[in-house]
């Protein structure tokens, strides 16, 4: 720790109600992006942030794309270049009639684990986006420079597929590449302990529709002579994992690594309470692979998961309808060297190898990443988890995220460099669904480790 | 035949343009039973068919139930107590957008196919009903009697599960028992040959939701370690037939009667085509038990076939959720003498026995009802038979029947009198569709018929 680092940390608490109504500023701002009511919207978030962080001294511009704009800040600074990623989207608020409040209106609430503040985008990702800001707003106002040369990066399409990124980055690609990426769009790994996130599960998506009869027909006049697709899709989907949960498309285990004795030892220590997080969503029994820990199966193991159903009629009563078609949307989340599009190729080929007569399948692709591992060699691994561990009750954790955070795969592919993912969300923050929050504790702890992590890269 | 049936077959004949004015008065009351925006119009279409019998001579009466009334006719007459039964009742004309014409502005049409009238309840079942009426009110105006003591009987219900009608014919027993009943609301076995359907299948409808988590997951978050409930739905689905097509539920075999050597025969001399069955919806296989023939299949043999399946996510693009619950409809084509109620709890067994850990399930009961095989060894069978080869091409078959119409069933356990299924439908009457239509061939040869059987019943 630096002798520049306490007056920094003193100037954050004291503007910590300055920084939340900031937040909240932004908050007010409906930018949902994948709903096209809420173009304007995505674009007036935008103009705020570029004049948010231009008055804190960064060359700040808005980027049109073909969706929603980019924003760019550069600041100089001594010491190593830091590209910070956020995104400035927020997920739709449907049902609207869940929420205790206008998603849009930002409050601060008491609750049991403490205050909070609750709004769609509070936790994804506005305010975690908001505590690097603010904490390089601190650093400047305190020592008039930043310890470092930061980039800002927001993204406005992140919650609508980030369909403007790839070419983004490849059309910028020069001026985004630093020494590293920082990204705040992850969270703890429990309400005391932070966490690096640095294996992230790649994510493969496919739709399969089986059609049979070309109409939909009666049951009773055809029932028994036309083959039924429902039926035919639960046989496999029923066909792809085995008694052992091990998911049954050729090849597909082929490059799935297995954990190094020190990372599954690191895990050990974590005390991950699986039993308790399996009780908070009313279950008891790991479902996956026989002879692998809950912590496994969400963080190192892949998986196969149909994530919806539908065929015939599904309304109130009942129809006997023979259905003409049913399909499936099914995910796998894969982890190491497992390559999507082989394994797609695999998984298609063994669903036409089990199609009867007269049925056909049309395959829709939804999308396919790889899964990342950060290289934590790179020494500003250990300097930000020591920064993390001075600010929290526990030390920081190198962990592993079941979801998919494609943007870190993309600024090491395309360009080459490690991301380093850092956030302060909890597992109750509610994000994607009605009542979202974030804690305060997050948000002002969260600002205070940024400004650790930053003097501890640039200062050692 | 006897001399009194040609004047009937002339007049019938000479007064068809006016049957079928009065057929489209009829059609034109959009009596549609399941949505209580209709329900005047129900009422309407009772007092129109009162009205109607009435000027025919019947003692004619609408008769409340708690649902859309009943309309009893009774005419005195020499010979067997015959009741004829039909239904004024509709089903629904959504999605009217595919409609050529108002549903209920019935025009007729030159086809391909020959004339046809087109219209909401043509076929199903207001055209088929008249048949009979249009049959009593020449024979009455050729002779000034009946040939036979003529009981009618009209459901309101019929479309919609038929509420009132078990109490009704409890409460009225004795007043709707006669020597046979005759129902007119099923087809020709082909455009050349008429029909007498003695065998139906029973049915029984269940619908199971499985439940795992207690809230949709984020299947990264989650996905690997959480049961997810369409895996097991589908898995349970997909346990429901063997190999061969036969299903799994324990016992379900047990009360299923192969087809007599003598029936086998006369089906095998139908030259049903099964190849242009299937061919007509797009199939060339037939998709049921091993080893037997098409015929079978939706005729004699028992089914299980899934109506309906949803679970998760299945609107536009992808969501990565782990669902809560999934849930099927599923039901259940009976034969012979299998018990609906001992194969409901047999399959309720099976289903919890196959259940994993952390899941529960929950069964719909969505109604039961045994197969019914009429007792051809009554004369009045063969009589009838002889009549309607008369009147057609071909001779008139035997014949089973995929879908089920309880009302026969209930004849004979509440009433203790057969039923005599005899109709003029076509496989390509769309009914329950859009434009479903009625052959005019089949109104008008089908009110010959029915004057044909009430001369053989009478007559000999």
């Amino acid at each position: 720790m630096s002798a520049q680092l306490d007056p920094v940390l003193a100037q954050i608490d004291a503007e910590l109600p300055a920084a939340l109504d900031r937040l909240s500023a932004l908050l007010r701002i409906p930018s949902i992006s994948t709903d096209p009511a809420f173009k304007d919207a995505c674009d007036t978030a935008a103009d705020w942030l570029v004049t948010d962080i231009a008055s804190i001294g960064f060359e700040a511009s808005k980027r049109p794309t073909p969706g929603h704009p980019m924003v760019m800040g550069h600041a100089e600074g001594a010491g190593p270049h830091l590209l910070f990623y956020g995104h400035y989207d927020v997920q739709p608020v449907d049902p609207l009639d869940l929420w205790d409040n206008d998603p849009f209106d930002p409050q601060i609430e008491d609750t049991p684990k403490g205050r909070v503040i609750r709004g769609r985008g509070t936790s994804d990702d506005k305010g975690q986006l908001m505590t690097f800001v603010e904490a390089c707003r601190a650093w400047k106002s305190v020592h008039g420079t930043l310890p470092a040369k930061i980039s800002l990066f927001f993204e406005g399409e992140e919650e609508s597929g980030s369909p403007s990124l790839i070419p983004f980055m490849k059309d910028n690609a020069q001026e985004l590449t630093a020494d590293i990426a920082l990204i705040c769009d992850t969270g703890l790994f429990d309400d005391n302990t932070p966490a690096i996130t640095t294996m992230l599960r790649g994510l493969l998506g496919e739709e399969l529709t089986i059609e049979g009869p070309d109409k939909d027909l009666h049951s009773g006049m055809y029932g028994g002579a036309a083959i039924n697709p429902i039926r035919v899709l639960s046989k496999i989907i029923a066909a792809l994992h085995d008694e052992d949960g091990r998911i049954t498309v050729p090849g597909f285990y082929d490059d799935v690594p297995e954990l190094s004795n020190a990372q599954m030892a690191q895990w050990q220590d974590l005390g991950f309470d699986a039993k308790g997080f399996l009780a908070d969503v009313g279950l008891t029994t790991p479902a996956g692979e026989a002879g692998r820990s809950a912590l496994e199966m969400v963080w190192s193991r892949p998986t196969c998961e149909v994530n919806g159903i539908t065929g015939g009629y599904s309304g109130d009563g009942f129809k006997t309808v023979l259905p003409s078609k049913a399909s499936a949307k099914i995910s796998f989340r894969l982890v190491g060297g497992q390559d999507p599009w082989k394994i797609r190729e695999a998984f298609r080929k063994m669903v036409q190898d089990m199609l009867p007569p007269d049925c056909t399948v049309t395959f829709t692709d939804h999308g396919a990443g790889t899964a990342s591992t950060m290289s934590t060699d790179n020494p500003m691994f250990e300097q930000a988890r020591l920064a993390l561990s001075d600010e929290w009750p526990r030390p920081a954790a190198f962990v592993g995220c079941g979801g998919s955070i494609p943007i870190a795969g993309h600024f090491l592919d395309i360009l080459g460099m490690d991301a380093m993912l850092i956030g302060f969300g909890r597992d109750d923050d509610l994000i994607h669904s009605p009542n979202e929050k974030y804690s305060l504790e997050s948000f002002h702890k969260g600002i205070r480790s940024w400004a650790r992590v930053l003097d501890k890269i640039a200062n050692g």
